[in-house]
């Protein structure tokens, strides 16, 4: 047997590695592309700010970032409706009474209609300033780049708006050259500066958090230059942020008929996320509930149809949670525990404001009690609005909203008291 | 070949055969015997209230049970400890005045304990009826047999000692037959009645929690009586239990020099964690984390070491949560929101207390708010009573401990106001 095939054996050897490897090479040529490294289509310059040209080379990216114009539904306490949250909640006007605020207050929409609302707000006018455009734009970063911040602020709204073309776009986020995410806003750089932090240093999944705050924070604008800043100072939680106002004493507005020196939060999502909630405290990024991952066949990519996450739960919560029926309901139950915190917190302010004005219209009124009550009505309405402008209805944060919540509600009622007290004299001191 | 072996065949397959049916017999002779179906070692009778006969049948049950009685650890707002909360915090004294609370109120050790423990307590004097033994002692469930529950609460606490011998034990929970998990407080069982509900329907899963609710529930003593009550007529949140003392005009003192009929909270754990607390709507029950599964051997029991499940986070928490150090750490962010929250309230219904003792002492106080103070601090007192005497600082439900202190500080201060105005007719009205 063994001399009869014996002289064949090297002839199989080589049939059977020759079509090994034939069938190897088969098999790496029917591999799709891999995603890393591929050739882009077209080069994009640095700050390039119109999202069409990044989206050659990002189809995926850039055509789910495009639904955010089209997007217009609604969820039950936000959403990308622009209803009027004046008409939807009646405390509102009261509270931001002798404002703009007062005038105009739409929920906002997707980062694709953020230029066009803020061109149709009831809240701009002749006097505005350039920086309102701050987070409205993907001209900014190549803007600040060319002329500062300083001098981009100091420009008019009418002016400036020359320049302003595009939406929020690709370069609000990303590094042209290597897609890198990156902070483009400077007042974000100088804020985290003194801070002591340097955004270069942080991982990719930090970084999926600090780019929201680009604009997805409290600011204000300081001095004649209305020059943008976070309050950030002496710490990112509504009570750091409330003493710093206090010690600059900046003011957003004064109060009709009681001398109040009022602040307006913005939407400081950034800080509530931060202050020590549970996702935020487990390594959750932003990107993760409002841009989760999908797929297009092969191809993994974040959803840039940046939205609330309710309106994709089974993405948006299923990729860490099993049971998604199950948080989603209790997102609900967080919500709703919130907004009667909050309206419990707006009774208490309008009581206040009542008080103060009645104390306000009486000569006689005991002064240095009176100014106790403006301070202090002027901490508990920043505090509730913390919570109420902050776009998620406490879901970000629930324990520290319900806190701050209840720390206005307290701060609110003990203004009025001393307002009342501040008419009568007479009465009992507000403490021990 | 063939041939040559062919006739040791058969020998050969019987020796297999006969090899394999000893080792099988062999193997199956030395597995441990199962669990479930064990001859018991003595017969348990009904009601057996000495725990130390059902260990002799359950001895891994049994002796972690015993533990309790040693085991004497302090967490950062509990444990097992007996320290006196009113030194730990010197609002308590004053909250409490005028009633056995401000004289005597120690942290609740182990259920070892409880028969001790209510022995030496200060709060125990010549009037002190039976039904303070209620939760103390595995006697109850064949006394409650034996005389009802009406005739047991109606005896004296110093009568009734005669026949209550043991501390809190198996019969509390068991039944001696089955060892199902079983109501054996009648109030509890007429509690359940009362909302439509049959707890011999219940899972056992559902059991593993309303067994606890034979003690760990709010409970007043009704009528000259004393029955035990549970007030769960209209629900058992907070609301609904302060609607209910409210409609039957229950009050447990009335606070001195202030006209105050106040409530006193016991330790309602099993109405905040049931009213809608994530773990309960995720299905855990309060065995899950506070009698965690563990072995002995091949053996899978309940620890009966019934305590804090931070003295063993990665049994108690473990069992869910891949991430043991993160959780426990959530527990203690949450624990000190809710001090934070508890201690405003505390100011709050300090202030409040003042200023009705201020009102009360003047003649000329308007008598309809001054009522009216005296209603609201009743109320805001009992809310915060709810999260303070209740045995988890917040923990077995965050959001609604802190929606209820935050509603029991906007109500203080709300009294406080009534109260002041009460004195001052001219001042402007509290609310719009």
């Amino acid at each position: 047997m063994t001399s009869k095939y014996a002289k064949y054996i090297p002839t199989a050897i080589i049939v059977v590695l020759a079509a090994a490897l034939a069938a190897v090479l088969l098999f790496m040529y029917n591999q799709p592309a891999p995603q890393r490294g591929v050739a882009p289509n077209v080069d994009v310059v640095a700050y390039e700010p119109d999202s069409s040209i990044w989206g050659q080379n990002y189809p995926n990216q850039y055509s789910t970032f495009e639904q955010t114009t089209a997007n217009n539904v609604r969820t039950t306490y936000g959403g990308s409706d622009n209803y009027s949250k004046l008409e939807a909640d009646p405390n509102l006007p009261i509270l931001f009474a002798g404002m703009a605020f007062s005038k105009g207050y739409t929920e906002d929409r997707g980062h694709g209609n953020a230029l066009t609302d803020i061109l149709e707000t009831a809240r701009v006018n002749d006097k505005t300033p350039g920086t309102c455009y701050s987070c409205k734009s993907s001209n900014n970063p190549g803007l600040w780049a060319e002329m500062t911040m300083e001098t981009y602020d100091a420009t008019s709204f009418a002016n400036l708006g020359q320049h302003v073309t595009e939406t929020i776009g690709c370069a609000n986020c990303h590094d042209s050259e290597t897609m890198a995410l990156v902070v483009t806003n400077p007042a974000l750089e100088e804020a985290l500066k003194a801070q002591g932090k340097d955004w270069r240093t942080f991982t990719r999944q930090e970084m999926r958090t600090v780019v929201c705050a680009n604009c997805h924070v409290e600011y204000y604008f300081k001095g004649d230059g209305k020059y943008l800043t976070f309050p950030w100072e002496q710490g990112t939680q509504i009570q750091n942020i409330v003493a710093y106002y206090n010690e600059v004493g900046f003011k957003d507005w004064e109060y009709p008929d009681t001398g109040i020196a009022m602040l307006k939060a913005q939407h400081p999502e950034y800080e509530l996320f931060s202050a020590g909630s549970t996702h935020y405290s487990a390594g959750v990024s932003c990107a993760d509930c409002h841009m989760p991952y999908t797929r297009d066949g092969a191809a993994k990519f974040s959803d840039h149809n940046v939205r609330s996450p309710l309106l994709q739960p089974e993405k948006a919560c299923g990729t860490c949670h099993t049971e998604v029926t199950y948080v989603v309901e209790r997102v609900k139950t967080i919500q709703g525990q919130t907004q009667t915190a909050m309206l419990a917190a707006e009774a208490a302010l309008i009581d206040s404001l009542t008080a103060i004005k009645a104390a306000t219209a009486d000569p006689n009124a005991n002064a240095t009690l009176l100014n106790e009550a403006r301070a202090m009505h002027r901490d508990a309405q920043m505090y509730w609005d913390f919570i109420a402008a902050e776009n998620s209805m406490g879901f970000h944060n629930p324990e520290e909203a319900l806190r701050i919540l209840g720390e206005a509600t307290d701060l609110a009622r003990q203004a009025q008291l001393k307002a009342i007290q501040a008419l009568t004299p007479a009465a009992p001191s507000a403490s021990q």
